[in-house]
């Protein structure tokens, strides 16, 4: 990724030049007070293109959430825990950080209220904002005697001099083999859902949704095997919206059934991917007067507010997003798999790494580079998930690190070691952090490590009720934390896709979320409590688990019960345990996952031939007293 | 209470009768195809006086929370999980039980419009339904084509024919001694948070701001302390709008200094109750054009309503709610002692009932009428804090269940006995739920307390970091029941009121509220998970606890840690515990738990020379190894 330095980008004159485009009537008709530049694409994308970094652009900060605001005099920016550390020493000092979840920081609505003179005007670029947030955000705007603009120009595309082009990668189809159900009968499930709620069409902004729904990939976003596109889904039409290029390929053509279709409702009509506001308007023309039509409330507000009001159902969570996160056997069959064969390349990386360490030439990056080399070699093998954190001592408070050569630090026997990555797989995505010492760990890195070790148990063994949230889960994975006085600022879990984001809706285990779905059997999310000391360490104890039905001794309400499997099987180092602070139950969950991993990925190393990694994953697997 | 008796309300003629006013030009200009009633009073208080049952009146159901719709067709009343059983058998058939919190079970709007013909009209009363409700129901309503509207005239009340009055009591003036601050001071601090966020009125309008602001009680509403007003506090206005003849009293003129005020802000005007409508109209029409106003947005439509929206500022929680949710000093030395002398009480009742049980004649009325005669003889008495449930094998799994003649048990040596119970003291509200067994319990009884007692000790010895809402300590409360397959469906904490309500906001410990107030050091709430089996028996382990600093090891970016002190001084029964599942630290907790009951109970039992008590609470919190 085109990272930049951990040392701060210079912004002065890009802040000179972007306060004179908001005062210039070439793009906007009259001059605004301040200018929103959220995170996100047109798709609301997590991770996003090299052409959609436009916040990295204004003010350096690279990580994957935060907002920029740029008034006449002050430049700030949001962000979360994860990213305090990173944020300030990426952005010179005419950014204010803006640190999201602290008691005294203002919400970008009151800051602006405070900032701005009387009636200002605060733009932004109606693409990248969700509906939902122009909604907020005008609101509160308007309340204070501003307003909220949509300015058609971005403006930071005007002042980027070299701005990427946007990507069109080839795309790949996918077969029952991998999806479990094909495109046609996913689109003909969902238009059983949009009868069952009397909706007529349904328009899918989000990459992720629909790459699932026609069983497609591409690699338009790094480590995200998305393409960008949209689709229109009407009872009996599929309109999808993308580059046409990329539909030139025979087997993409055949996939899509483009030159032959099935069924009449089953035909798929392509239109070039900048023509969907037309498109859609054309299609709202031609609504009859009951008509509904679904977005999601994340829409970018530009297409949103196509679709009238009267015909406009927003939803918090499509049907697609929903149906994706229950895993069907096929998918849940792929992503066991996918984890076996990253379990085999991570005990490899081990087992290298206590070979090379003492040598003195292991760094951060080199690190992530074997790990890389050696998923590499893996069947099925597509590419990372995420950039590779790999972070010795006090980068590992850097929540999202990414060693530069700059930071790059080397791995010795004095300091704990954090990785947490993650490859996509044809079969499935994996996404696993361990916390090692290759020396002796000191007495009280033991006991934060047990503290968190104790929280990721305490989350993976839950037995809970059919229909529970997953933020409610959130604090059980805090409690060994709080009783110490300690805590970590990011959330316990997010879902995970099949070959798809390492980082899914709409389940998760979060404090900070309430509208979150209820867990169901076949969902998967990560569990991963940590514990980060600024300048000193990091912990993270993190595997990718399934969730499945749990036999409990009784069952009330006939509800059920549900629990979770680790998918991930990687040991977990013993040796960072302090286990006078293990309960019995907590030993016996340590010894029955190792027995697991040695069992399972054993038998897959042994195949592999992989002698130096068994011997490893044995001795790793020990079980403790 | 004027509580029906536990077979149904006949129902067929009142809803003929309503049916028939609902199409009635006399009172509506339309008719309408359905009306909604709503539990509450115009202050949408939870505990209601006898002229505001408007619910009841219709339904039957009497519990404290539930809303009945009555179409032309069908009659459907909505309730949480306390209340099923209670609301099933209190109703007839004309009325279909709406279980909320169940899967399947839909919205009140989801409900109205797949039952509702096209183009509806739906009707309120405006002065009982919150502002928030009416916003929600009115904008799904209108998605679907319907439409809400407020009818003037309340509907139950026309075909009401024996409705009572509004009640006016006697005013009580609570000193210095009692409420640590004068209601000068709290006007103050008041105009304080007003400036801060620079509003210039504030409608007050729940009963428990209105006396906790004025350092008044009145006993209007059976339980608690309140009295039927509203109030607008301006800058340098108070007006107070109260049936005029209760300010009659010189105690009462002289507390508030209506005849001789001692500042010009600080004069209170007096307006009769029905005025404010007209008052606050006037109030509006002379605001200056930024002018804010604040009003609770539970606060009715019907008020609301009055206050144009350039000048509304709705918030989920008054800043009153807030400073009264945190006790000073003087408030929580009140709660302790009147949760002393409240215990006194309750271990006179338990050493009597081991008496006089097995003379079988002790039933579930004769103990809360035993019950209250005991609370009666503790200084500073003012009466109880909500009805007693006291409750004999099945009719425990009735959660607010009380007993009436015709469900009234005998208690005896083979059923477990569940008494919820508290009172009003002029220094403080409590209320505690014991379950006990005076004979053997069963194992599986045993179980189930054990697991519920888990629950309660590893909610009570929390601890969590500063900042922490309520909400995310529920699941603890759960966690031991979720592992063998039980739950219960109701939230584990209540914030209590001192010498106020019983139920207060804006903390609560429930995993169905998001919006809480974070937990501060003052706080104080209830502690009861709970465990249900219709038709068997019911359990619930119930403390009043203060949210108070704790002392950690560590102290995570200085933010501070809390937990909890049970204010709540009565044993639990060392008889229901399976000690085997307890681990250390919960038996220590027991040991400390009950070693404080001896020790501040034991010694004012001695002070008030009640000889067999003591002997019983000594006898029953020997520790436990």
């Amino acid at each position: 990724m085109a990272a930049d330095a951990m040392s701060p980008k210079i912004t002065v004159e890009l802040l000179r030049q972007l306060r004179q485009v908001m005062k210039n009537s070439k793009y906007i008709t009259e001059p605004i007070q301040a200018y929103i530049v959220p995170s996100g694409d047109a798709h609301q994308s997590e991770y996003i293109a090299p052409c959609d970094c436009r916040r990295e652009f204004i003010c350096g900060f690279n990580g994957s959430a935060g907002t920029a605001i740029v008034t006449e005099q002050h430049a700030a920016l949001w962000t979360d825990g994860r990213y305090f550390l990173q944020a300030s020493q990426q952005m010179d000092n005419n950014w204010t950080l803006m640190k999201m979840g602290l008691k005294e920081t203002p919400s970008q609505e009151d800051w602006l209220i405070s900032v701005l003179p009387e009636n200002s005007k605060v733009g932004v670029d109606p693409w990248i904002i969700a509906a939902d947030q122009w909604k907020n955000m005008s609101k509160a705007l308007s309340s204070a005697g501003h307003s909220l603009v949509a300015v058609q120009d971005n403006l930071i595309d005007v002042i980027w001099e070299d701005r990427p082009a946007r990507p069109s990668t080839k795309l790949i189809t996918l077969g029952l083999k991998h999806t479990g159900l094909t495109w046609q009968d996913k689109v003909t499930a969902l238009r059983g859902k949009m009868a069952e709620r009397k909706i007529s069409w349904f328009v899918v902004t989000a990459l992720d949704e629909i790459a699932w729904l026609f069983n497609l990939r591409g690699s338009d976003i790094e480590y995200n095997p998305v393409f960008f596109a949209y689709a229109i889904i009407g009872m009996s039409n599929i309109k999808l919206f993308v580059d046409r290029k990329r539909l030139m390929e025979p087997v993409v053509r055949e996939h899509l059934e483009l030159d032959s279709p099935s069924k009449p409702e089953l035909t798929i009509q392509c239109f070039p991917y900048e023509s969907v506001y037309m498109e859609l308007q054309a299609v709202c023309a031609a609504l009859a007067p009951k008509e509904k039509m679904w977005i999601c409330d994340k829409a970018s507000c530009a297409l949103t507010q196509v679709i009238p009001k009267a015909h406009r159902s927003a939803i918090p969570y499509t049907p697609l997003c929903l149906a994706k996160a229950v895993k069907n056997p096929t998918e849940i069959q792929g992503m066991k798999m996918a984890h076996i064969k990253d379990a085999v390349a991570l005990c490899e990386l081990f087992a290298w790494l206590e070979k090379e360490i003492p040598k003195g030439t292991v760094t951060e990056i080199s690190v992530a580079d074997k790990a890389e080399e050696l998923r590499s070699q893996q069947k099925d093998f597509v590419g990372l998930s995420f950039p590779t954190i790999s972070s010795v001592g006090p980068n590992g408070a850097i929540i999202h690190y990414m060693p530069l050569p700059e930071t790059n630090r080397t791995l010795s026997l004095n300091e704990i070691y954090l990785i947490d990555s993650g490859a996509q797989y044809l079969d499935g995505t994996t996404d696993v952090t361990r916390t090692v010492h290759f020396g002796t760990p000191t007495d009280y890195e033991k006991e934060c490590f047990t503290y968190v070790l104790k929280g990721h148990i305490a989350v993976s063994a839950a037995v809970f009720p059919n229909g529970t949230k997953g933020h409610l889960l959130d604090s059980f994975a805090r409690a060994a934390l709080w009783d110490s006085g300690l805590d970590y600022l990011h959330g316990t879990g997010h879902g995970v896709g099949c070959f798809l984001n390492v980082h899914e809706g709409p389940c998760g285990i979060s404090y900070k979320t309430f509208a979150d779905e209820p867990l169901e059997a076949g969902m998967i999310v990560s569990d991963e409590p940590g514990y980060y000391e600024d300048g000193s360490f990091g912990i993270r104890i993190e595997n990718v688990v399934l969730v499945i039905p749990a036999k409990t001794k009784y069952n009330y309400r006939n509800r059920g019960s549900l629990t979770f499997e680790p998918l991930t099987l990687v040991p977990i180092q013993l040796k960072m345990i302090n286990t006078d602070l293990l309960t019995q139950k907590e030993r016996d969950w340590v010894n029955d996952y190792h027995k697991k991993c040695r069992e399972t990925i054993g038998a897959e190393l042994e195949r592999q031939g992989r002698k130096e990694a068994l011997d490893w994953l044995i001795r790793e697997t020990q079980p403790i007293v």
